[in-house]
C-alpha cells in the first residue's frame, strides 16, 4: 500500500479511537491551533500541562473550546515537560507534543534515564513529505537529531523510519541510503554504510523494509535516472524513505523540498515509548496538523 | 545587479565575440547537440577533437553544419583530452568541454602536473540554479568534485564560484555557508568553519564577496525564516551562493532542486586556467546549452 498525499493519512484514522494528546508548556498559539484543530477533527483528546491562565487565554482568542481538554497548571516548561513525561509512562497519555519550551530541556526529561521515554537507544527524526513532483509521499530521516551517526546508529534511525511507515500500512517500505554517488568508494564513508545496511537488511539484521544503496538522490527517486546509470534495484525511482548520511545532508534536503520544492511534510520523532510531536513555528497549519494525525496512527 | 533567471545570462553575450570551446572526445550525440545550439547563437566557435568519423555521422543526423567547426582527428579519447589541453595551454581555446570520455581520463589531463590547466589548488564544481520558488539565480558549490573539502580548501571553493559570480556581473555576490543549524557548534565542523570563513571574509582573506554564515538554508534563503530565528545579516535571505558542508550535503541539494524541485541549472568545473563544461546524459537541453553560455561569460 502507497499513500500519495498527506491527507490520505486521514483515511487510515478510525473512528472513535481519540488519542491522548500530552502538550508540554502548551501556552504556544501555534501549537494551540494545531491541537484545537485535531481535537475538532476527533483525532485527539488533548491533555495541556504548563501556564493555565495564558492556555485559557489563547483559547479564548483562537475559538479554541476546551471543555474536552484536561489541564494542569505547570507554568515552568521543564517541569512541565517531566509531568507530561510522568502523565505518558503512567499511562495516561499516547502522543507527547512540545509546546512553549526548548527542545533541550524537553529532550532532557524525554531522554531522563530513569523517569524518560527511553524505548531505541537514540531517538530520530522521521518526516513524510507530499512533493508535487514525486508520485508518492517520500520519507526522509535524519533532519535534525543526530548529527553524524555512525552504521550502528544509521541502523536504528532506519528501524524507527521503519516502524513509522509499518504504522501506516506499508509492509516492506522500500528504503534508498543515498549517497552522492552510486559506487561503493573506500573514501567516502556514505557509500560504505550504505552497502553494509543494503546487505544487513539481507540478512535480516533490519527487518520490514527493503534497504538499497548507495544510490544517489537522483537514483533513488527517478526511474529515468537510475536507468541511465544501468541501475537494477527494487528499490531506485520508487523510494519510500531516503536515509541521509548526516544532518548536513538531511537538514538541507528537508529544507529544500520545504523551501524551494513547493512540498509539505508531516514530521514526527520515533524511537520514544510513544511518538514526539516537535513542530516548530516556521510550519506551515497543515504540517502542524498532519504531524498531529500521523502520530495519532502509531 | 542580479540576474532572475538562466536566459539573462544570454544578455550578457558580446555582439561577435564568440569564443573558441574545445570539446574533448567530442562524438557524443548530446554533447554536439549543445554545440550546435552554442553555435547557432554565435556564442561559440566549436573545436571537435575526437573520432572525426562518429562526429561527422552524428553532426549529419542532428542537422550540425559543421563549416565553422575545427575538427581534429583523435579517436582515443584520453589522447584527445591530452590534445584539448595542449590547445588551450597554447592559447587555442578559451573553453574545455567535456565528450564522450569518462571524467577520470579528463581528470588527468587537467590535473597533469607539467601538461595540464591547473592555476587554482583545487578545482570546484558551481552550478546557478534558476528555481520557481527563489526570486534570483542561486549558486550552489560544490555539489560534485570535493568530497569533505577543510576549511581551507573551502575558501578555493568559494573563491572559485564568486570568481564565476564577479564575471556575470556581480560585484559582491552573498555567500551563506550553509549549516544545519545557525549556531557555532563545535560538534558540528559545518558550522564552525561557516563562522571561520565569515570572519576570513571580513578579514578580507577572502575577496570580492560578503559571507555570512553559519546560515541554516532556510535562513539563507528565506527573510521570513530569518525574521523568526531573529537573525541579522546582509546575507539571509537574499543569497546568491550557498556553499554547502560537503558532497553528502551539496549533491543532495543539487539533485533535490533539479530533480523535486522544478528547477533547473547551469554549471561549470571552476579552479583551472579555463571554465570546464561538465555536463551529463541526464542533464536537459536547455541546461547544457546555458552552460556553454556561462561558460563563454567567464
Amino acid at each position: 500500500m502507497e499513500l500519495k498525499k498527506l491527507n490520505d493519512l486521514k483515511k487510515l484514522l478510525k473512528k472513535d479511537q481519540r488519542k491522548r494528546l500530552v502538550v508540554a508548556a502548551a501556552q504556544d498559539r501555534h501549537v494551540l491551533e494545531a491541537v484545537r484543530d485535531a481535537e475538532a477533527m476527533k483525532v485527539i483528546q488533548p491533555v495541556l500541562i504548563g501556564d493555565i491562565e495564558k492556555i485559557k487565554l489563547i483559547a479564548g482568542e483562537i475559538d479554541f473550546d476546551l471543555k474536552n481538554a484536561l489541564l494542569l497548571n505547570h507554568p515552568d516548561p521543564l517541569e512541565a515537560s517531566y509531568v507530561a513525561v510522568e502523565l505518558i509512562n503512567k499511562g495516561e497519555g499516547d502522543i507527547l507534543m512540545k509546546g512553549l519550551v526548548g527542545t533541550a530541556p524537553i529532550l532532557k526529561a524525554v531522554l531522563d534515564k530513569e523517569k524518560g521515554l527511553r524505548k531505541k537507544a537514540l531517538l530520530s527524526h522521521v518526516s513524510l513529505f507530499e512533493s508535487p513532483y514525486y508520485h508518492k509521499l517520500l520519507g526522509v530521516t535524519d533532519v535534525a537529531m543526530n548529527i553524524a551517526p555512525g552504521l550502528n546508529e544509521k541502523k536504528i534511525i532506519v528501524e524507527n523510519a521503519v516502524e513509522l511507515f509499518n504504522a501506516i500500512g506499508y509492509t516492506l517500505p522500500k528504503v534508498a541510503a543515498v549517497a552522492a554517488v552510486e559506487l561503493v568508494n573506500d573514501a567516502m564513508p556514505a557509500t560504505t554504510d550504505a552497502a553494509l545496511l543494503t546487505l544487513m537488511c539481507k540478512r535480516k539484521q533490519i527487518l520490514h523494509c527493503i534497504i538499497d544503496g548507495p544510490l544517489g538522490f537522483d537514483n533513488a527517486i527517478s526511474k529515468e535516472a537510475a536507468t541511465i546509470k544501468g541501475i537494477d534495484s527494487p528499490v531506485a525511482g520508487d523510494a519510500d524513505l531516503l536515509l541521509c548520511h548526516d544532518i548536513n545532508a538531511g537538514n538541507i534536503l528537508y529544507k529544500s523540498l520545504n523551501f524551494l520544492g513547493g512540498a509539505e511534510c508531516a514530521a514526527l520523532i520515533m524511537g520514544a515509548k510513544v511518538p514526539f510531536v516537535l513542530t516548530s513555528r516556521a510550519d506551515s497549519e497543515k504540517s502542524k496538523l498532519m504531524s498531529i494525525v500521523l502520530a495519532s496512527l502509531i
